[in-house]
C-alpha cells in the first residue's frame, strides 16, 4: 500500500466540531505527526506512532512527514482549526520536493468562525484575517495592513495577537485600531472557544486593553455597522 | 420543553464535511427553515417538517424559525457553507426582536476554506473574504475594497463572483485585479468544490476570463508571494 499525507484540522477544541473526514483520516493513519498539544489531542491506539514537536520547527514537521510517506506509512499531519489558515498546510508545500507522495488537505473548523458563530455573526459582511505575529513578517507590514483593512471597512479577524515575546505589540494594534475606526468600534475576544477554558468578552475600543489577549484568544473588530443584539454581537449583510 | 432555532453550515457539499455537532442538532429538530437546494440536502423523517424557501428572503425565513421557536418548536436554519459567512446567521440575528429564543451558531466548513484545501494552501497567509454581490452593497464599495485589498497584498477569497443579473461585474473585478496585481498573479477558480460537480482551474490574472466563475465558484486570488508547487498553489508562511 503506497503512503500519504494528510494535513487536517482538528478544529478549534470541541469534539463535536471534527469532521467525520478528518476522523477518517485519522483511523486509517500509521503516524501522527504535529505541535505537542494539537498530536495530545488524538487518542492513542496500537499500530499508530505518535510524533509531537515543538513550536516553530513547521518545516522539520513538514520533511518528517514527507519522508515517512515515502516509505509507505500513512501520516496525518494535525493543525488545530484549518490546517490551511496559518497552520501546518503551507509549511507542508514549503517542504514538498520532487516527486512527492499523495497529499490531500482536510479542512477544518478554523478559530475565527468558531468564534464568530460563539459571538454571533461578527465576521457576517466582508472581513479580513491578520496573523498579528511578527515571527514571518515584518512589523511594518502588519501596521500597514491593519490600516488599509479599516479604511476598507472590513471586519478583522487576528490569530496569535499576543505572546511573552511580543508583549507590546498588541498595544500598538489596538493605538492603530483606535486612530483608525474611532474608539465605540466593537472589539471581541475568544479565548479557548468550544473547550471548557471558553472566555467571551466585547467591549468598544475605547475599553480595549492588551491584556484582555493571550496566545489561546481570537480577536474580532467589528466594521463600522456591527452592533449588540442582547448578548449578540453581529454585522449586518448590507453595508453601512 | 422549549424551543429552539440552530443556525447550521452544511458545508460546502460533501456528507463527511458536516460536523457531528451539525448532524445531533438535525437529529433533535422539528424543523429546517432554509433556501431550497440547502433544504434538500436534509434527508426527510417522521416528525420533521421541511420549510424550504427561495433566495432573497433572508429575513422572512428567520422571522419565521424565531416564530416557530416561540411555540416550543426546535428549528434548524440550514446554510452552506459556515452560517457566519454571507449566509443566515446575520439576517437571524437583523430579524430578533425582545425576548428572542434560545439560539445557537453552529459553525460548517465555508466555501473558500475548502476550496482552499482542494487547490493547496492559497489562504496560508494573511486574507480577507469578499462578497462580490452587489445585492447588499454599492458597486463603488466593492471596487474600493479590491483595490485597498491588493494595496494590503491580501490574498483574497470572493463568493458569489457573477450571475445572470449581474454579467459584467466580475469583468470589472478583473480589470482592477489586473491594474492592481498585475497579469502574473494566479487566480484559482474552484466549482462545487467536494461535490461530483467539482471543477479546479488556476491561471494567472491574463488568462483569467469572467466565464471561468459562476455561483457556485468559489474565486481565490493569491497574494504576491502565491506559487505554484506540483499541481498544487499555495502561499507561502512568510511575508514576500
Amino acid at each position: 500500500m503506497s503512503g500519504w499525507v494528510a494535513v487536517a484540522g482538528l478544529g478549534p477544541g470541541a469534539e463535536d466540531l471534527i469532521t467525520p473526514e478528518v476522523r477518517a483520516a485519522l483511523d486509517q493513519a500509521t503516524d501522527v505527526v504535529g505541535y505537542i498539544p494539537y498530536v495530545a489531542r488524538v487518542a492513542p491506539r496500537d499500530g499508530l506512532t505518535l510524533h509531537p514537536s515543538d513550536n516553530r520547527v513547521e518545516l522539520d514537521r513538514a520533511r518528517l512527514a514527507l519522508d515517512l510517506a515515502r516509505t509507505g506509512r500513512r501520516v496525518v499531519i494535525v493543525s488545530s482549526g484549518d490546517p490551511g489558515v496559518f497552520a501546518m498546510a503551507s509549511a507542508l508545500f514549503e517542504a514538498v520536493t520532487d516527486d512527492p507522495p499523495d497529499i490531500r488537505i482536510l479542512p477544518g473548523i478554523t478559530a475565527m468562525l468558531a468564534a464568530a458563530a460563539r459571538l454571533g455573526a461578527p465576521l457576517g459582511h466582508d472581513f479580513c484575517a491578520i496573523n498579528l505575529s511578527d515571527n514571518l513578517k515584518p512589523w511594518d507590514l502588519i501596521e500597514r495592513r491593519l490600516r488599509l483593512a479599516a479604511q476598507a471597512d472590513f471586519a478583522m479577524a487576528f490569530y496569535n495577537p499576543r505572546s511573552k515575546a511580543r508583549p507590546d505589540g498588541f498595544a500598538q494594534v489596538l493605538d492603530i485600531l483606535r486612530e483608525e475606526c474611532g474608539p465605540d468600534r466593537l472589539i471581541s475576544f475568544a479565548r479557548a472557544v468550544t473547550t471548557p477554558d471558553e472566555m467571551l468578552r466585547t467591549v468598544t475600543l475605547a475599553q480595549a486593553t492588551p491584556d484582555m489577549a493571550d496566545m489561546r484568544t481570537v480577536v474580532i473588530v467589528g466594521n463600522s455597522a456591527t452592533r449588540r443584539a442582547g448578548p449578540w454581537v453581529y454585522t449586518p449583510r448590507s453595508a453601512p
